[in-house]
């Protein structure tokens, strides 16, 4: 079976939005072994749109279209593929009674009964997210075109809990990735260290970079999810052997679901006290469900009275070495963890710029303590060569700090501890 | 002059890397008042490639391609394009001692050379930030083909710099979009209120939802930027009277940055105290560049402990109305904007989930306290049909927040505070 993407919206041809939709359903389609040949991309605009429907139905069976399910006026994807197909739109009833339900509370508008619509044959696939659902429209013998909502929110869970299931029917194999995920090393490092393993056919090894850090991807072609794993596994430790402490995960989404599931499976608490990430380790912390768990209290101390008043720094050592320092960094941590009277005390401070910066403590100088019962640790996050910008820098030093209590989850159970 | 877009490259047909390319084109065209009506993406494959530069050589005078320009074997852009134009490829001299420049120290291999090649005719535009440049092939009268690297890194500056300078000889419009952004009107609502103005043609007015907001687009062709704001200036005013309250800024990047410039306008400051939203309201200010000047003190008190304790919550509150309540968003609110000694300070306590909801406090429930010197004020964000998850309602939460205080602060400012 061959696929095609249309992705619809003149939103993508002015570049407003990204086309996630294209690489989630390009990523399942992947995952199901269906081959994916082109990706078109069109305005809010009938002719074209139904002009990428005729050319991408001689050269793929499944035809996927995101975006244009909405209620607006320019969400004309339903009623150009239904024509395309030569299939009537009729009001779908439990569409209606769910939308409506939806709708409980606020104004139903006329322009909404369009997302009840489905056609004669048409295969439903409700949104969970949204009140767009998809739909399966069969055009001609063996061939469909699968309507999806634009919204990458409404989208993924969609694909995941019905799209997926669905579209299993057509493949006879399947394809199992899992990820290995690298905090700390670049993308010449571990490409580097991967060496001939890059080579390998099935499983594939490809690393890729992102948002400051590596995911290695492992991908196998299997007639059972069983054989597949029986590929990956031994590969999966070879790999992790060669990348070392900086391999924190397998299949684990980010650094902070692998900390707080590791706390949390050795019951363990820790408090933060941020200056220049201001909030964004203990809300990455706290993005994971069960943190609370784990997590009573942060406290984001923007200021030098703030320091000193809430969280009980040194006012001398503030004064003598200054907010960005390593001495503060350690006070922030030991203190933080006091208060909160938790196992593990992070603190972070430093400049995330744009302004600020100095020729002693330049832009993206960042000290971060960590302090368990037995010892406080300060890292130095040096400045990159290349100041990236703030939130790159608030970024790294929160993944940084992460990164650091991982470890010395681990080097305290190491200990016995 | 019509564009249209192929971008090149296997990783984006597996999902493997999200389409930045085609955004950055995008929007250099937009702005360039170039018309761009379709974008391709293709595999690194020389067959469809060749499919994708006939069709699009049929519709549009400027192809542009993105990715393939790399010295691997897969990166066959080039050759497949020079091919297409029937243009023979030669080494430029120049470009291969540039090349050899930036390997010093490292291995030149052999393969490394094809980044040095052109054709005749043909216009070169310099990497800055990496070896593959960019390419212009003319291939029939008044028609271009326009290769350009993959990695977003390389392209963005590239497009600054050279290409839409070289462009620019193509246009003789300028488009000028302006957005306009609304919190807390739904998709179907604000299409209603804008009624017969979706049908403009130019500027035309287009709105969108996105993360929990909606933005809605006016987009105007004209021969110069003073006609088209002359044109804009009035719609928007008209748009913004229709919206009411809701529409919140007109070319602001979001809440925060509305709140935080608004803040530093009127040199006033504000404290957080976070429970569900666990620190993403203080990340979200101090996301923004000299939040420092508004910001203080944020805390996270996650814990019912560290809400008597560190915030000074009053326990027999707490304990007859429970931590989500109207009663304890309230004291936190008081609470922090004291601790912080600020104008104004925030309480949120409510229900992310998945966990933790009951019939009387269901998911999604959440209380948001804001005070200030006159008033404390308690919003009640009822959790919406479906719960839509923990991402979604810490994400309203806080964003509800940001719009009460932008509120509070235009309040004030109206009373003469």
């Amino acid at each position: 079976m061959k696929a095609e993407i249309i992705s619809v919206g003149t939103e993508l041809l002015l570049g407003h939005v990204i086309n996630t939709d294209a690489v989630f359903v390009a990523r399942m389609l992947a995952e199901l072994g269906i081959n994916l040949t082109n990706i078109q991309m069109v305005g809010d605009n009938p002719v074209r749109l139904k002009q990428a429907l005729e050319l991408a139905s001689e050269r793929a069976d499944l035809l996927i279209t995101t975006g244009g399910l909405g209620p607006t006026r320019d969400d004309l994807t339903k009623r150009v593929c239904a024509e395309f197909a030569h299939k009537k739109l009729n009001v779908d009833q439990e569409l209606l009674n769910a939308l409506k339900d939806y709708f409980v509370g606020h104004i139903f508008t006329e322009n909404q009964i369009s997302q009840a619509l489905t056609v004669e044959d048409g295969v439903i696939f409700p949104n969970d997210h949204g009140t767009a659902s998809g739909l399966v429209i069969p055009f001609v013998q063996g061939k469909f075109i699968l309507l999806l909502p634009g919204p990458p929110r409404e989208l993924e869970p969609m694909l995941e809990n019905y799209v997926k299931p669905w579209l299993a029917q057509f493949s006879n194999q399947v394809i199992v990735s899992w990820t290995i995920r690298v905090f700390g090393k670049g993308e010449g490092e571990v490409d580097d260290l991967l060496g001939e393993l890059l080579n390998g056919n099935n499983p594939t090894v490809a690393p890729y970079a992102s948002n400051g850090e590596m995911f290695i991807k492992l991908t196998c072609k299997a007639t059972s999810e069983d054989d597949a794993v029986l590929l990956l596994e031994p590969l999966a430790e070879t790999i992790i052997k060669k990348i070392g402490n900086s391999a924190y995960g397998i299949n684990v989404e980010n650094l902070e679901t692998a900390v707080v599931t590791e706390l949390r499976r050795k019951k363990l608490t820790v408090g933060t006290a941020e200056s220049c990430t201001g909030g964004l380790l203990a809300k990455r912390i706290t993005d994971i469900p069960g943190a609370s768990a784990i997590f009573n209290l942060g406290v984001v101390t923007y200021s030098n009275e703030e320091k000193t008043g809430l969280l009980g720094v040194n006012s001398d050592i503030l004064a003598q070495f200054g907010a960005v320092s390593p001495e503060v960094a350690h006070e922030m941590a030991v203190n933080i963890k006091r208060k909160a009277n938790a196992d593990f005390g992070i603190g972070i401070t430093g400049i995330a710029g744009p302004d600020g910066g100095t020729e002693a403590k330049p832009l993206g100088l960042v000290y971060i303590g960590v302090s368990n019962h037995k010892k406080t640790i300060v890292y130095k996050m040096e400045p990159e060569n290349i100041y990236r910008g703030r939130k790159w820098v608030r970024r790294m030093a929160s993944s940084r700090a992460l990164f650091l209590l991982k470890e010395q989850i681990d080097y305290l159970a190491d200990m016995g501890d």
